[in-house]
């Protein structure tokens, strides 16, 4: 049985056919790049219309039962929005399924229960692709910096709005005429407001809060600036003191006090700074160890096709050991969340920014 | 049996008490952050002298035979240099046990017998503090890559060099001095040649040509500057056209003709650039693939503290599933090493640069 588990590929369904659900089949549908990955199901509301685009001998449906109910081994959530996504990975995982999933909003919030369950389950969740697109600061914070202890997260962490403001300071368009054009490239969803008012940043800086510091962190609750009043006049001044403004994402612990700071702000920026350079749907993350000083990853945050090599990547590491344990992260309340006077929390930021 | 090994912390012997060695005994030793580790054994040469350093209860021999006949669940390989190393990790594996290494000459050298060894055995041999210290370059290229068809990397691999050279270009001394100055701080071995000439950094090369394009590269083939030529009045020449020198490692491979070109040179880089900016012993990687575009990463690459944080990390890995599945690279040496003209090549290095 064990054997016959290690030889058959992994049998993989996607729920959810859009940008990424379609990236990802695309990439898995690839036999010269991975053999050992097999697409059996795709699970959409309009399943019958896009079954022309799925090859051959794959199941499309429109009923989760059909997917819990067969062979698959793993399922890949890429619905988004928080229901029924979170129902249905709490399903797959009841019914013996690992997960992959790139729901930044249902890891932030119900992460811990289903990391606690998959664990109880001897499967796996994995989420790269829930933060940072195609960066691998999921694994960089929780495995690779495992053996430091983090003190500080400064990051740009959505691609959306990165774009949008790249696009406003190199072209002084408006900021609707941004998001048109940040929609037509693929980058931003059809309502980018979770973007631009920092609802998806917070799921995401709540989601590394967790990794590293131990953090159970309400993502409602970290202050945010909304960017959307964010106006060409805006890039122009900031760009008379060789600056530009970004969307970043800033938490740092105090773990003797235990005092975590984290907001979501437009912060001015040096155009020479690492995070003015990350112009288009990029990210960037700078974290801070005790050890192991400033440690910083960058790359494309949005877009079907990086979403996907997040996913693959995912995908691969369950192919690779179907039976590694992932220990759910041992996740406290006992802190207190400094919310007050974000705007001068902002600064610092602004200083590590001059520095990279 | 399975029950015992899981809830008693993972035993670990440390072979070779130098600056990493020490360091990583100082981060297992507390407590306070990973209890679910403990230091067991310390093998030196000088075990007798050092004892004095080691917390109680820890066992300082000069005999390997003693570590491999213990209930080390974990050897940490910290002594450098290819032999004994090599054959002490081939002992360890074939105790039984793990093994964690910062020795990149090994693992460049030896690192697919010892992977295929280890996978027979059911242990882990995991290297991430062996390319690019604290920063988790390892695991971003192996495992969060993995989904993507990586086509190059572009890479700071030498802190020590990079120390010298920033060093040098910052106060206008001598390589001499400068190698006076990185050595006093920790971020250089004894005798820097390896460093400077480029041989540590075609053998981080050849580790990440592996994991990235599955290809068995010796690292004595891929063609190095040697940068102890460079000169005070060379920084301040390239100074005057706003650039500085690096020492870069690329690598890139045409998957269709399988063709890979290699080099590691000195390299005129923008001063605004990624690696202009990575001063003193820091590291840095852009990694391009043909999905996610180009991915980086960056942080300190040389000393005791960051590189303990990566055999660290290594260790959680171990800890949190001993059982884990690490299996081999599957390595081809069917492909041709592009080693003319490299001087050439180095212009898209630069040209990469200038992007980011």
């Amino acid at each position: 049985m064990e054997e016959e588990q290690v030889s058959r590929p992994l049998q993989i369904a996607i729920l959810g056919f859009g940008t990424v659900g379609a990236a990802v089949a695309a990439r898995v549908n690839d036999p010269r790049t991975h053999p050992g990955l097999q697409l059996t199901h795709v699970l959409d509301r309009r399943a019958v219309e896009k079954a022309g685009r799925l090859p051959p001998g794959v199941c499309a449906t429109t009923s989760i039962d059909d997917v819990l109910s067969s062979d698959a081994d793993v399922v890949v959530e890429a619905i988004g929005g928080t229901e029924p996504a979170t129902e249905w990975i709490r399903a797959a995982l009841l019914a013996g399924k690992s997960v992959v999933t790139a729901n930044k909003q249902v890891v932030a919030k119900h992460g811990p229960a289903l990391w606690t369950l998959a664990a109880r389950q001897g499967r796996q969740l994995r989420f790269e692709a829930a933060v940072g697109g195609a960066m691998p600061i999921v694994r960089a914070v929780a495995d690779g910096l495992a053996g430091d202890r983090i003190v500080a997260i400064d990051a740009v962490l959505n691609g959306t709005t990165n774009a949008v403001f790249s696009q406003m300071e190199a072209g002084s368009c408006a900021l609707d005429d941004a998001v048109q054009t940040a929609r037509a490239r693929g980058w931003s969803e059809a309502d980018p407001s979770a973007d631009l008012d920092g609802s998806d940043a917070r799921a995401k800086l709540s989601i590394l809060c967790a990794l590293a510091f131990g953090l159970r962190v309400d993502a409602a609750l970290i202050p945010a600036h909304d960017c959307r009043s964010v106006t060409c006049g805006d890039f122009a001044a900031v760009r008379r003191v060789g600056r530009t403004i970004r969307q970043v994402a800033h938490a740092d612990f105090d773990w003797r006090r235990r005092v975590l700071t984290a907001w979501v702000a437009r912060v001015e920026v040096p155009r020479r700074s690492l995070f003015a350079r990350m112009t288009g749907p990029r990210n960037a993350a700078v974290i801070t160890g005790e050890h192991a000083g400033a440690i910083g990853i960058f790359g494309t945050g949005a877009g079907g096709d990086a979403t996907a090599v997040a996913v693959v990547s995912d995908l691969l590491a369950i192919a690779r050991d179907r039976a590694a344990i992932v220990p759910p992260p041992h996740l406290s309340s006992d802190f207190r969340l400094l919310t007050s006077n974000f705007q001068v929390a902002g600064v610092s930021a602004f200083a590590f920014a001059e520095a990279v």
